[in-house]
């Protein structure tokens, strides 16, 4: 039916299959075998999807296709295949959470997102792999082996939402849904090289997911661009609060941005990172400040020492779901070591350390506001550093100590949720070692208009995003 | 000037005294004087001072009184003598909170609340005893003594706002402000036989007073009468949220319910109460009746469990408190053993426990909303017992086993604190020892216009709140 290899259709840009798709020069049928070959080829030794619904893809393709001939087409999304992470309930199909606790969970309804997606007309290709519950970086998962990055496979994609990342990277479907507490959508976005957004908190539901932190749990989309990002945000939005009119997020890239300004943080973001990354984020800012950025410092002088009290806040309530569930720590044994090891430390926080830490969280939240009444967008690196090999707890940068892999990961996607703010993460280059890099621009809340369009306008200007990993 | 005893000036009601001003039959410095006069004569002997702004008090009453003689009366608030519980800061007046730690200090601006009764033209008497920071429910101080009740010295006011209570009783002032964080202006009001609201939370600002858990604290009104108490809500009473319009609460007498409905609680604050606290409450049930009011039971079924949960979020933010200001553990042999005792207990509950309180607290929330959907007020004793001896740390209810008196106190108090819901008590009669008793009017959150409506078609049938203790 088409003329276009299987490689090409699987790495289409979700516009383009959507115009394929409405000219009939391609059908749903043709994207969805394109992914499950994919999977077939690399799913198992990647470690990405914990199940794959081969046939029930196939059936779904098939109704698009007749639903779209017949004139029925829904939208951008359309008979365009996708994946969830295995947080995301899916009615009838099992959502383990990467987890040993809920290996046999087969859920009686959806989450709310995977609900709007299907709505939506995407084609849920399967659940993917993920760090135990959401409760790590790495993506190093104890049950179901870690997921690894498609760019050099003995290391690690980055968690929690690795398996989705992956999934999107290689081709495996044109988006996925992934959840972020601590960085876990942006972390392994950078590694991995596509983009990754955290929305504003509250922006869209959580509802039906398995939560980690509720006050801080994200849902966002993981695509292979922003423009693709901008089309899942739209199927999984909500409403503003207070009854404000939403943008249309699929119309951003009609609307270029002249002028904007860029805030370079003082604290925090630009502190022992790999001087590869610094290279990379620097060049990027040159990009910006090309396609007309003011570009100025910024301080966030409260900053480092609040995110470091408010983390409290999230690992006291991730402690605090698993023993409301009969979890923990009356099936302790049942978790690997490191989330085990975390949700002791949780049930061990102190009522008033967790009241310091929302006072922190006030002075993140205020510095933050104080800096976006001069800027419009904060540019950092998303991680300090490149994806490590798995299994390494260690890391040494620039020189310095060693310190642990697990904290330097999330070292600058943190205070984002603590602060609620909407932030991406976008490829910016590739290591000598060929690995990529990512840079976070993040927003004020309820801001991530003017966010993606500036994000689009880099985006346009460079070719980072269009570079694919080879599947071996 | 006036042909008024010093008796008879004392206890006139607000509206009364303010009549006489403005007709010039009386003059400030004759209200000023008749409560100088009884705090002369049994402030020491109950403990109800800790500080007497006599000169100041003459100064502004000879001020009030010219302001009044040019034409210049502010309102019924004008030249009335009042005093305020010693957490509320006062500029340039000692500012104790009952504890030794702030025996020395002396604040530099005004709380909030003393701010707008001094603007209203009230004279501040002085500052009153309490329980130490707030964080008891006897009003027995270690350091400054107990304050006293004046219907029986042998036995407590209940605090914490003790020497507000008792000073409003024996008419050392027209009224006074309270705080109340599990029963601290509604339980002493009971025990002593007067009037005290705890406004819906958020209606009154609490910005300038010593705080003992920062998302319960409420400031409220202690008063002879309901009337009165509404003439006070009035001066600090804040804006509504949402620029919704807010009642004018003096104007409520005017505007008597015809039909209303009255819950009266299935759970808890029925249970283990002394005989004749139920007599009297039942009593009052009937008078209720007699004027329209259409009673029935309501169920709060999770209350009792939730309220006990929800308990460790107010021992918390205390402990939180008194450490981020360095006072505990810091300063811990300063404080008396029972604050001491308390602020160790909340610095060891832990983060998850804290969170399991928040889920409770929402569903007291939903319990109370649900009833409310119903009924106008719930109506329940304030107190399960009259006021017990100064000292006496365990109480005998129905021939029970012993239960500590503190938390007996607190029983049907809490509630209110954990909803935020605004709750009156109300005199409705004495023991046969001739110790007053209270009922509890609460009312869904920003409905204190109904509720004081309530309260005041009750006081206009009674005269409960006529008697008054005589000074030895």
């Amino acid at each position: 039916m088409t003329s276009h290899s299987q490689s090409e259709l699987a790495f289409l840009a979700i516009d383009q299959a959507a115009r394929l798709l409405r000219r009939r020069e391609i059908s749903p049928v043709d994207l969805v075998e394109a992914a499950l070959a994919r999977i077939e080829r690399a799913s198992a030794e990647l470690n990405v999807f914990l199940t794959v619904l081969a046939d029930q893809a196939r059936r779904q393709a098939k109704k698009a296709e007749s639903e779209i001939r017949r004139g029925r087409a829904r939208g951008p999304l359309h008979g365009i295949p996708i994946s969830l992470k295995d947080n995301f309930a899916t009615r009838g199909v099992r959502t383990t959470a990467g987890s040993r606790i809920l290996a046999d969970w087969i859920p009686d309804a959806d989450s709310d997102a995977a609900k709007s997606l299907a709505g939506a007309g995407a084609i849920l290709l399967g659940k993917t792999n993920m760090h135990e519950f959401a409760y790590g970086i790495t993506g190093e998962n104890p049950h179901y082996g870690p997921s690894r990055n498609p760019w050099a496979p003995d290391r690690i994609s980055g968690g929690s939402s690795g398996g989705s990342v992956v999934a999107v990277a290689t081709g495996m479907g044109f988006g996925s849904l992934g959840t972020d507490t601590g960085g876990s959508i942006r972390v392994p976005s950078a590694l991995c090289g596509i983009v990754g957004l955290k929305p504003t908190f509250g922006l869209v539901s959580t509802a039906g997911v398995v939560p980690l932190g509720v006050s801080f749990d994200h849902v966002g989309p993981l695509a292979r661009s922003v423009a693709d990002a901008c089309i899942l945000l739209e199927a999984i939005a909500g409403k503003y609060p207070r009854g404000e009119k939403r943008p249309d997020y699929r119309k951003l890239r009609a609307s270029r941005p002249r002028r904007f300004r860029i805030g370079v943080p003082k604290q925090l973001y630009f502190d022992r990172i790999d001087p590869e990354v610094r290279r990379l984020v620097e060049a990027a800012v040159k990009t910006f400040e090309s396609l007309g950025a003011h570009v100025e410092e910024v301080s966030l002088p409260r900053l480092e020492r609040a995110v470091e009290q408010a983390t409290n806040l999230i690992v006291a309530e991730a402690s605090a779901y698993h023993e409301s569930q009969g979890y923990f720590p009356a099936r302790a044994a049942e978790y690997g070591d490191d989330v085990r090891g975390h949700l002791e430390y949780g049930h061990k926080v102190l009522a008033v350390d967790y009241l310091r830490g929302l006072a922190a969280q006030k002075e993140i939240v205020a510095d933050f506001e104080a800096a976006f009444e001069k800027i419009d967008v904060i540019l950092a690196p998303t991680s300090p550093i490149s994806a490590p090999p798995v299994g390494e707890k260690q890391v040494r940068i620039e020189g310095e100590r060693e310190t642990a892999t697990r904290a330097e990961l999330l070292r600058f996607t943190r205070p984002s949720n603590l602060s609620g703010m909407p932030t991406l993460s976008i490829p910016c280059g590739f290591t000598r070692a060929g690995l990529p890099v990512g840079l976070q621009l993040m927003g004020p809340k309820w801001g991530e208009a003017r966010l993606l369009s500036i994000a689009l306008a880099y985006e346009e200007a460079t070719e980072w995003h269009k570079r694919h990993p080879e599947l071996s």
